[in-house]
């Protein structure tokens, strides 16, 4: 084994580690205790992870390495959301009234993990039940601005080198929002894009699983080995993409930053080659915020509606919130916006009959100072709602040497696709 | 109170228990108690309760009778397939393995149900992780037949009057089958239709949910109150309808009273003056039964794998097979199989533009005399794998006297408007 890897393991890619595993070269043993070696030196700090037991851990990893390889991530470790149940450790739902609570069986996309050789390494902290109140995880780049919530654990610590890939969740923008502000790669499935079997819902027509990586390709891996279908191979040449540019309704959100990033990148494509052209939401589009928060605030006060009355007195301010006012919206405004999304849904698939992909930004900038407030989630709620792959690369900078991502949204089912495309893209804004 | 509400409570539909509860004419704890007495006088022969627990259940009725009223269905029992996690019961899967197993929490779905005040009455016999293995339940108009599979309890308990309504799901045919077998309604939802969440997948791209009742209209009001959304009125007159007849591209597995059915309904609705026109499956159907299987084998061998893994040795055959064999189905087979049932499903949207719903059998015959093998869901599985709502009406004989049942297939995602038209074609076939 060559001196760097005992040492550096953990900041390597999940490709890169692979290929070492493959070839003999280094041990999932190696890699799990580099890891942990990061978060007992830096978690004191970050706080990025709800629940590690280094002794478990270990235990997989070394359960793992005699065995023939089961996937090509098998003995590579990844950090689970504290939302997702895990058999073998607890499941608090980053709260108090769910403190120390142990499921009895893994959420279906943690099992497929394991099956596939990973090692759960532990459970990042998350915003109590996903919901946008910060809960004090800091942003590696500076841990006075905010890693972006509700995945905050989850991009913290693989953007820290703790983890080489984590799992999050988007019901909003908890996935694109933390890639963008803590300079990883974010991605967030079709709504029915990766099992969401056992998943205790928030809003059962947004929650959108999310993975994280440091680069495009180890999503590629990961999402074909967790959906079962094969990756698809990026183009060579940028040239053969037909990317559409959008605003969306919310762009007086976007600060200078934002507006650079998302310039600089359609110029960088169409420097490249790349056919790139306008699209923009059409008029339909223009009340869709108000639709998204009637199906949140319905669909929340209705799947939160029996925790809220148990444990409401213990929950957060947006929780005492939906305690207090329940859902005040009746079946028919509820329909309503449904059908509105169903509608925009279908306006941006005649935008997808001539894009490949869209870019748009990944959040309104870089990330703020404010570790108490909701974050904006304006460049994400949206996308959310129209259920298709996004993806958040991290390719620019803003004022305060913070990264600012750039979104790359494909349609409806297109995962495998999109990413491909994504990491194309990727070569080219890098 | 009316001298029959005390002790024939337990035959009234559920629209009729909630009239009664409304009015003040019957009390939770009395409809409770008429289902809990026809249960103990019935069930050691029919077996359709995995677990019945008299003073749980009497004990929420006792609760719900002061209360306001939270819904229509407020103070109304409903049984629970045993698959689905309940806090206060065990949820075994049908399976020795599961035995008394307790889950932290509840399915979202009996969430919903406990928030909209309906009695959990007990939980349905279902067969292994929802299979296709019979498991002895009987069948309420001839105990030497199959009820069908695999929501066995939840079909049976219903059409017996030990129960109003039931929850059921379905993967291949697992409530459309049993509804029919039964003589009872059964409504499978749209894929994404009512709420999946905290639901053990078998397939997640099939597992859809279900509903069994007696009358079109209480699944009207359930699938209302579940899904948040306003029941569509039914039609004045079935002569607006549109109604394609489809005989599929399983019609050699029609049994001759399955012939006479869809015959005998598509010439009675004709003679009510609604548009009844041809359907049929175009050629891009020929050879979707291959792909239903490769998906549920690929999916089956995934979500199942730790399971069938840990406890194989105790499960029926047909998951000791898939112990055995695994899944040989690689990424490029499963994506081709997905690929196609997308082609379908937008072959099918080209019929549902000239059609409001679609008529075709809802299994092969009346209930089988084989209790042992596996029953034939001919009838379902393409119509699960188009992820649309299907509902099965009791319209029929066959030649022993046994129900055979009508299915109304609806487009993706109109649930509500699809039961309307069922409830309509239903008084035309009354």
């Amino acid at each position: 084994m060559p001196s760097h890897a005992r040492h550096q393991l953990n900041v390597l890619s999940a490709t890169r580690l692979s290929q070492l595993l493959g070839r003999g070269e280094a041990t999932s043993v190696a890699i799990v205790e580099s890891c942990l070696a990061r978060i007992e030196a830096r978690d004191a700090t970050l706080r990025a992870w709800a629940h590690i037991d280094r002794d478990l851990a270990l235990a997989q990893a070394r359960a793992r390495d005699p065995e023939p390889r089961r996937s090509p991530l098998h003995g590579v470790p990844i950090g689970i959301k504290d939302i997702f149940d895990t058999y073998d450790m607890p499941t608090s739902h980053g709260s108090k009234a769910f403190s120390g609570h142990r499921p009895t069986a893994d959420s279906g996309i943690v099992a497929l993990m394991r099956r596939a050789g990973l090692v759960i390494l532990g459970k990042c902290a998350t915003t109590e039940f996903a919901t946008p109140i910060p809960i004090g995880v800091g942003n590696p780049h500076d841990l006075g601005r905010s890693p972006g919530v509700s995945s905050s654990g989850s991009a913290a610590s693989v953007a820290d080198d703790m983890a080489p890939l984590s799992l999050g969740s988007q019901t909003g923008g908890s996935t694109i929002l933390p890639a963008s502000f803590c300079g990883v790669v974010g991605f967030k499935a079709s709504l029915t894009g990766l099992d969401r079997g056992g998943m205790r819902h928030l809003r059962p027509t947004l929650d959108s699983m999310g993975l994280f990586a440091r680069e495009v390709a180890d999503i590629a891996l990961l999402n074909s080995i967790l959906s079962g279908r094969n990756a698809v191979e990026p183009p060579n040449d940028v040239a053969q993409l037909r990317i559409g540019v959008c605003h969306t309704v919310n762009w007086s959100h976007a600060e200078p930053e934002t507006i650079v990033a998302l310039d600089s990148a359609a110029e960088a494509l169409r420097g490249a080659g790349a056919r790139v052209t306008d699209a923009e939401m059409p008029p339909v589009f223009d009340d869709i915020e108000q639709s998204f928060q009637v199906i949140a605030t319905a669909e929340g006060a209705r799947t939160m509606a029996s925790d809220v009355a148990a444990h409401g007195a213990t929950m957060n301010h947006w929780l005492q919130e939906m305690r207090r006012t329940g859902s005040t919206i009746d079946a028919g405004r509820y329909e309503k916006a449904q059908l509105h999304a169903i509608e925009c849904q279908r306006a941006l698939g005649e935008i997808f009959a001539r894009c490949d992909v869209i870019i748009t930004p990944s959040a309104c900038g870089e990330a703020t100072r404010d570790l108490k407030g909701v974050s904006d989630s304006a460049f994400n709620r949206i996308w959310t709602l129209m259920h298709g792959p996004c993806i958040s690369i991290p390719a620019f900078k803003g004022p305060h040497g913070m990264p600012v991502g750039i979104q790359v949204v494909g349609p409806v089912g297109s995962d495998a696709r999109t990413i491909a495309l994504a990491q194309c893209i990727s070569g080219v804004l890098a």
